[in-house]
Protein backbone atom coordinates (compact mmCIF):
# COMPACT_ATOMS: atom_id res chain seq x y z
CA UNK A 1 0.00 0.00 0.00
CA UNK A 2 3.09 1.76 0.07
CA UNK A 3 4.29 4.63 -2.77
CA UNK A 4 2.34 5.17 -5.91
CA UNK A 5 0.27 3.10 -4.67
CA UNK A 6 -1.11 4.51 -1.87
CA UNK A 7 -4.63 5.63 -1.38
CA UNK A 8 -5.76 8.44 1.12
CA UNK A 9 -7.94 6.51 4.02
CA UNK A 10 -9.23 7.86 7.05
CA UNK A 11 -9.00 5.80 9.73
CA UNK A 12 -10.68 5.87 12.66
CA UNK A 13 -9.35 4.92 15.90
CA UNK A 14 -11.69 4.92 19.16
CA UNK A 15 -9.24 5.28 22.17
CA UNK A 16 -10.40 5.60 25.74
CA UNK A 17 -7.01 5.04 27.10
CA UNK A 18 -7.78 1.57 28.09
CA UNK A 19 -5.26 -1.25 27.84
CA UNK A 20 -7.48 -2.83 24.75
CA UNK A 21 -7.90 0.42 23.05
CA UNK A 22 -4.10 0.93 23.19
CA UNK A 23 -3.48 -2.30 21.93
CA UNK A 24 -5.83 -1.95 19.29
CA UNK A 25 -4.31 1.55 17.71
CA UNK A 26 -0.66 -0.29 18.19
CA UNK A 27 -1.63 -3.26 16.46
CA UNK A 28 -3.43 -0.88 13.62
CA UNK A 29 0.12 1.37 13.59
CA UNK A 30 1.97 -2.05 12.73
CA UNK A 31 -0.57 -3.68 10.45
CA UNK A 32 -2.78 -0.92 8.31
CA UNK A 33 -1.10 1.84 8.95
CA UNK A 34 1.85 2.21 6.37
CA UNK A 35 4.72 4.00 6.89
CA UNK A 36 4.86 5.64 3.53
CA UNK A 37 1.37 5.72 3.06
CA UNK A 38 -1.25 9.00 2.78
CA UNK A 39 -3.34 7.47 5.77
CA UNK A 40 -5.08 10.34 7.93
CA UNK A 41 -5.44 8.25 11.49
CA UNK A 42 -8.19 10.28 13.13
CA UNK A 43 -8.23 9.42 17.39
CA UNK A 44 -11.61 9.96 18.63
CA UNK A 45 -12.13 10.15 22.64
CA UNK A 46 -15.57 10.57 23.40
CA UNK A 47 -16.15 11.94 27.18
CA UNK A 48 -18.96 10.59 29.00
CA UNK A 49 -21.62 12.85 29.23
CA UNK A 50 -22.69 15.04 32.34
CA UNK A 51 -25.59 13.43 34.20
CA UNK A 52 -26.41 15.71 36.95
CA UNK A 53 -29.88 15.35 38.87
CA UNK A 54 -30.64 18.28 41.26
CA UNK A 55 -31.92 17.66 44.44
CA UNK A 56 -34.49 21.05 43.63
CA UNK A 57 -37.60 19.49 46.02
CA UNK A 58 -34.61 18.77 49.24
CA UNK A 59 -32.95 21.25 50.77
CA UNK A 60 -30.31 21.62 47.64
CA UNK A 61 -26.80 21.46 47.74
CA UNK A 62 -24.52 24.56 47.44
CA UNK A 63 -21.53 23.06 46.03
CA UNK A 64 -23.35 21.58 42.79
CA UNK A 65 -22.22 23.86 40.28
CA UNK A 66 -18.69 23.44 41.87
CA UNK A 67 -18.71 19.59 41.61
CA UNK A 68 -20.12 19.79 37.48
CA UNK A 69 -17.34 22.41 37.33
CA UNK A 70 -14.87 20.07 38.98
CA UNK A 71 -16.44 16.82 37.02
CA UNK A 72 -16.40 18.53 33.70
CA UNK A 73 -12.69 19.85 34.29
CA UNK A 74 -11.98 16.19 35.31
CA UNK A 75 -12.98 15.08 32.07
CA UNK A 76 -11.49 17.51 30.47
CA UNK A 77 -7.75 16.58 31.51
CA UNK A 78 -8.66 12.63 31.10
CA UNK A 79 -9.38 13.44 27.61
CA UNK A 80 -6.29 15.42 27.01
CA UNK A 81 -4.53 12.70 28.66
CA UNK A 82 -6.03 9.82 26.59
CA UNK A 83 -4.96 11.97 23.73
CA UNK A 84 -1.58 12.62 24.46
CA UNK A 85 -0.41 8.87 25.03
CA UNK A 86 -2.50 7.68 21.71
CA UNK A 87 -0.50 10.47 20.08
CA UNK A 88 2.35 9.76 21.82
CA UNK A 89 1.79 6.10 19.78
CA UNK A 90 1.22 7.00 16.52
CA UNK A 91 4.93 8.48 16.56
CA UNK A 92 5.63 4.26 15.87
CA UNK A 93 4.80 5.77 11.82
CA UNK A 94 5.98 9.06 11.71
CA UNK A 95 4.93 9.80 8.43
CA UNK A 96 0.87 9.42 9.21
CA UNK A 97 -0.96 12.01 10.06
CA UNK A 98 -3.33 12.40 12.79
CA UNK A 99 -5.98 14.36 13.69
CA UNK A 100 -8.24 13.95 17.32
CA UNK A 101 -11.55 14.59 17.96
CA UNK A 102 -12.99 14.66 21.20
CA UNK A 103 -17.05 14.28 21.68
CA UNK A 104 -19.19 14.07 24.32
CA UNK A 105 -22.01 11.57 24.45
CA UNK A 106 -22.21 7.25 24.48
CA UNK A 107 -19.50 6.03 23.15
CA UNK A 108 -21.49 3.57 20.91
CA UNK A 109 -23.36 6.49 19.82
CA UNK A 110 -20.75 8.68 19.12
CA UNK A 111 -18.38 6.27 17.38
CA UNK A 112 -20.84 5.28 14.39
CA UNK A 113 -21.99 8.95 14.20
CA UNK A 114 -18.38 9.90 13.28
CA UNK A 115 -17.83 7.23 11.42
CA UNK A 116 -20.33 8.53 8.80
CA UNK A 117 -19.20 12.08 9.55
CA UNK A 118 -16.06 12.11 9.33
CA UNK A 119 -16.62 9.76 6.20
CA UNK A 120 -14.08 6.99 7.85
CA UNK A 121 -12.82 4.12 5.45
CA UNK A 122 -12.57 2.45 8.06
CA UNK A 123 -13.09 1.68 11.97
CA UNK A 124 -10.30 0.36 14.32
CA UNK A 125 -11.36 -0.61 18.13
CA UNK A 126 -10.67 -2.78 20.89
CA UNK A 127 -12.98 -5.47 22.42
CA UNK A 128 -14.20 -3.76 25.49
CA UNK A 129 -16.05 -0.64 26.57
CA UNK A 130 -18.44 -0.90 29.27
CA UNK A 131 -17.81 -2.75 32.39
CA UNK A 132 -19.65 -6.65 32.56
CA UNK A 133 -22.77 -6.17 33.53
CA UNK A 134 -23.72 -2.76 31.70
CA UNK A 135 -22.57 -4.87 28.76
CA UNK A 136 -25.03 -7.76 29.49
CA UNK A 137 -27.67 -5.35 28.90
CA UNK A 138 -26.58 -2.99 26.64
CA UNK A 139 -24.76 -5.11 24.39
CA UNK A 140 -20.49 -4.35 24.15
CA UNK A 141 -19.36 -0.67 22.32
CA UNK A 142 -17.28 -2.81 19.52
CA UNK A 143 -20.63 -5.07 18.78
CA UNK A 144 -22.67 -2.68 18.78
CA UNK A 145 -20.06 -0.60 16.02
CA UNK A 146 -19.53 -3.71 14.33
CA UNK A 147 -23.24 -4.04 13.77
CA UNK A 148 -24.23 -0.27 12.99
CA UNK A 149 -21.01 1.76 11.89
CA UNK A 150 -20.97 2.54 8.03
CA UNK A 151 -17.46 1.53 7.50
CA UNK A 152 -15.48 -1.94 7.63
CA UNK A 153 -14.97 -2.29 11.40
CA UNK A 154 -11.45 -3.55 12.98
CA UNK A 155 -11.81 -5.44 16.25
CA UNK A 156 -8.46 -5.77 17.96
CA UNK A 157 -8.50 -8.17 21.07
CA UNK A 158 -6.09 -7.85 23.65
CA UNK A 159 -3.51 -10.75 23.30
CA UNK A 160 -4.05 -12.01 26.74
CA UNK A 161 -8.03 -12.24 26.02
CA UNK A 162 -6.66 -14.85 23.01
CA UNK A 163 -6.29 -17.12 25.58
CA UNK A 164 -9.28 -20.05 24.98
CA UNK A 165 -11.87 -19.01 27.83
CA UNK A 166 -12.67 -21.36 30.38
CA UNK A 167 -16.35 -23.15 30.15
CA UNK A 168 -16.31 -21.30 26.40
CA UNK B 1 3.60 -1.96 4.60
CA UNK B 2 5.87 -3.08 1.46
CA UNK B 3 9.47 -4.04 0.12
CA UNK B 4 11.68 -4.28 3.26
CA UNK B 5 9.07 -3.47 5.95
CA UNK B 6 6.49 -6.14 4.86
CA UNK B 7 6.28 -8.73 7.47
CA UNK B 8 4.72 -12.47 6.83
CA UNK B 9 0.95 -12.05 7.75
CA UNK B 10 -1.53 -14.91 7.43
CA UNK B 11 -4.87 -13.29 6.50
CA UNK B 12 -7.57 -15.78 6.78
CA UNK B 13 -10.76 -14.77 4.75
CA UNK B 14 -14.14 -16.70 5.20
CA UNK B 15 -15.61 -17.03 1.25
CA UNK B 16 -19.13 -18.21 0.81
CA UNK B 17 -19.74 -17.01 -2.34
CA UNK B 18 -22.32 -14.56 -1.45
CA UNK B 19 -22.26 -10.61 -2.20
CA UNK B 20 -21.11 -10.01 1.33
CA UNK B 21 -18.05 -12.16 1.35
CA UNK B 22 -16.98 -11.37 -1.81
CA UNK B 23 -17.20 -7.94 -0.88
CA UNK B 24 -15.30 -8.59 2.02
CA UNK B 25 -12.47 -9.97 0.66
CA UNK B 26 -12.58 -7.41 -2.52
CA UNK B 27 -12.26 -4.74 -0.03
CA UNK B 28 -9.53 -6.70 1.97
CA UNK B 29 -7.18 -7.44 -1.21
CA UNK B 30 -7.57 -3.14 -2.10
CA UNK B 31 -7.07 -2.30 1.35
CA UNK B 32 -4.92 -4.65 3.53
CA UNK B 33 -3.07 -6.86 1.50
CA UNK B 34 0.06 -4.59 -0.49
CA UNK B 35 1.04 -6.00 -3.35
CA UNK B 36 4.38 -6.66 -2.74
CA UNK B 37 4.19 -7.56 0.96
CA UNK B 38 4.61 -11.09 2.34
CA UNK B 39 0.68 -11.72 3.15
CA UNK B 40 -0.70 -15.02 2.67
CA UNK B 41 -4.25 -14.94 1.78
CA UNK B 42 -6.07 -18.11 3.60
CA UNK B 43 -9.65 -18.74 1.61
CA UNK B 44 -12.13 -20.67 3.88
CA UNK B 45 -15.28 -22.11 3.31
CA UNK B 46 -16.98 -24.17 5.34
CA UNK B 47 -18.98 -26.71 3.65
CA UNK B 48 -22.85 -27.43 5.93
CA UNK B 49 -22.63 -30.08 7.66
CA UNK B 50 -24.32 -33.00 6.22
CA UNK B 51 -27.76 -34.48 8.22
CA UNK B 52 -29.44 -37.30 7.49
CA UNK B 53 -31.85 -39.12 9.90
CA UNK B 54 -32.75 -42.52 8.24
CA UNK B 55 -36.01 -43.58 9.25
CA UNK B 56 -34.86 -46.51 10.28
CA UNK B 57 -38.54 -47.48 11.84
CA UNK B 58 -40.26 -46.10 8.47
CA UNK B 59 -40.66 -48.63 5.49
CA UNK B 60 -37.01 -46.60 4.74
CA UNK B 61 -36.15 -45.20 1.27
CA UNK B 62 -33.94 -46.74 -1.01
CA UNK B 63 -32.57 -43.96 -2.73
CA UNK B 64 -31.04 -42.08 0.43
CA UNK B 65 -27.58 -43.19 -0.19
CA UNK B 66 -27.84 -41.77 -3.48
CA UNK B 67 -29.51 -38.90 -2.08
CA UNK B 68 -26.42 -38.21 0.28
CA UNK B 69 -24.24 -38.79 -2.36
CA UNK B 70 -25.89 -36.13 -4.46
CA UNK B 71 -26.04 -33.70 -1.54
CA UNK B 72 -22.45 -34.44 -1.45
CA UNK B 73 -21.71 -33.41 -4.83
CA UNK B 74 -23.60 -30.71 -4.99
CA UNK B 75 -22.31 -29.11 -1.53
CA UNK B 76 -18.22 -30.58 -3.22
CA UNK B 77 -19.32 -28.37 -6.49
CA UNK B 78 -20.52 -25.36 -4.53
CA UNK B 79 -17.71 -25.19 -2.81
CA UNK B 80 -15.21 -25.69 -6.11
CA UNK B 81 -17.37 -23.12 -7.47
CA UNK B 82 -16.86 -20.51 -4.70
CA UNK B 83 -12.86 -20.80 -4.38
CA UNK B 84 -12.62 -20.71 -7.87
CA UNK B 85 -14.77 -17.12 -7.80
CA UNK B 86 -12.69 -16.28 -4.56
CA UNK B 87 -9.36 -17.30 -6.46
CA UNK B 88 -9.79 -15.58 -9.38
CA UNK B 89 -10.60 -11.94 -7.23
CA UNK B 90 -7.15 -12.87 -5.97
CA UNK B 91 -5.59 -11.60 -9.58
CA UNK B 92 -6.36 -8.15 -8.46
CA UNK B 93 -3.48 -8.66 -6.65
CA UNK B 94 -0.47 -10.57 -8.37
CA UNK B 95 2.09 -11.38 -5.93
CA UNK B 96 -0.23 -12.65 -2.34
CA UNK B 97 0.12 -15.96 -1.94
CA UNK B 98 -3.21 -17.86 -1.78
CA UNK B 99 -4.14 -20.93 -0.26
CA UNK B 100 -7.55 -22.70 -0.34
CA UNK B 101 -9.36 -24.27 2.95
CA UNK B 102 -12.49 -26.23 2.53
CA UNK B 103 -13.70 -27.16 6.03
CA UNK B 104 -16.88 -29.12 7.05
CA UNK B 105 -19.08 -27.86 10.12
CA UNK B 106 -21.05 -24.70 11.00
CA UNK B 107 -19.37 -21.78 9.93
CA UNK B 108 -19.20 -19.91 13.15
CA UNK B 109 -17.12 -22.98 14.51
CA UNK B 110 -14.95 -23.76 11.94
CA UNK B 111 -13.82 -20.07 11.41
CA UNK B 112 -12.97 -19.44 15.01
CA UNK B 113 -11.09 -22.54 15.10
CA UNK B 114 -9.21 -22.38 12.01
CA UNK B 115 -8.32 -18.62 12.89
CA UNK B 116 -6.16 -20.38 16.32
CA UNK B 117 -5.07 -23.80 13.71
CA UNK B 118 -3.96 -21.69 10.95
CA UNK B 119 -2.49 -18.78 13.48
CA UNK B 120 -3.72 -16.40 11.53
CA UNK B 121 -3.05 -13.03 11.94
CA UNK B 122 -6.74 -11.21 10.91
CA UNK B 123 -9.60 -12.72 10.11
CA UNK B 124 -11.67 -10.90 7.31
CA UNK B 125 -15.22 -11.52 6.92
CA UNK B 126 -18.83 -9.74 5.73
CA UNK B 127 -22.03 -9.49 7.59
CA UNK B 128 -24.21 -12.18 6.86
CA UNK B 129 -24.12 -15.95 7.39
CA UNK B 130 -27.25 -17.29 8.24
CA UNK B 131 -30.73 -15.95 7.44
CA UNK B 132 -33.35 -13.70 9.13
CA UNK B 133 -34.54 -16.17 11.59
CA UNK B 134 -32.27 -18.18 12.14
CA UNK B 135 -29.38 -14.54 13.10
CA UNK B 136 -31.99 -13.89 15.40
CA UNK B 137 -31.57 -16.45 17.62
CA UNK B 138 -27.70 -17.66 16.83
CA UNK B 139 -26.62 -14.73 16.25
CA UNK B 140 -24.80 -13.44 13.18
CA UNK B 141 -21.72 -15.57 12.09
CA UNK B 142 -19.58 -12.47 11.85
CA UNK B 143 -20.60 -11.49 15.64
CA UNK B 144 -19.43 -14.63 16.88
CA UNK B 145 -15.98 -14.93 15.19
CA UNK B 146 -15.94 -11.03 16.63
CA UNK B 147 -16.46 -11.83 19.81
CA UNK B 148 -14.47 -15.61 19.62
CA UNK B 149 -11.67 -15.80 17.10
CA UNK B 150 -8.26 -15.75 18.04
CA UNK B 151 -7.01 -12.64 16.30
CA UNK B 152 -8.21 -9.39 15.12
CA UNK B 153 -11.59 -9.34 13.39
CA UNK B 154 -12.36 -7.19 10.29
CA UNK B 155 -15.97 -7.04 9.53
CA UNK B 156 -16.54 -5.58 5.67
CA UNK B 157 -20.59 -4.70 5.19
CA UNK B 158 -21.75 -4.82 1.49
CA UNK B 159 -21.63 -1.34 0.27
CA UNK B 160 -25.75 -1.11 0.13
CA UNK B 161 -26.00 -1.89 3.92
CA UNK B 162 -24.39 1.17 4.76
CA UNK B 163 -27.48 3.34 4.28
CA UNK B 164 -28.92 3.86 7.10
CA UNK B 165 -31.43 1.49 8.28
CA UNK B 166 -35.15 2.76 9.06
CA UNK B 167 -36.10 2.60 12.44
CA UNK B 168 -32.91 1.30 13.84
Amino acid sequence: MAGSEAKERKILAAVDGSEESTNALSWCLRNIVAENSKDTLILLYSKQPLRFYPATDGPGYPFSTDLAASVERYNTELAESVMEKAKGLCKEVPDVKVETRVERGDPRDVICQMTEKLGADMLVMGTHGYGMIKRTFLGSVSNHCAQNAKCPVLIVKRPETSAPAPNK
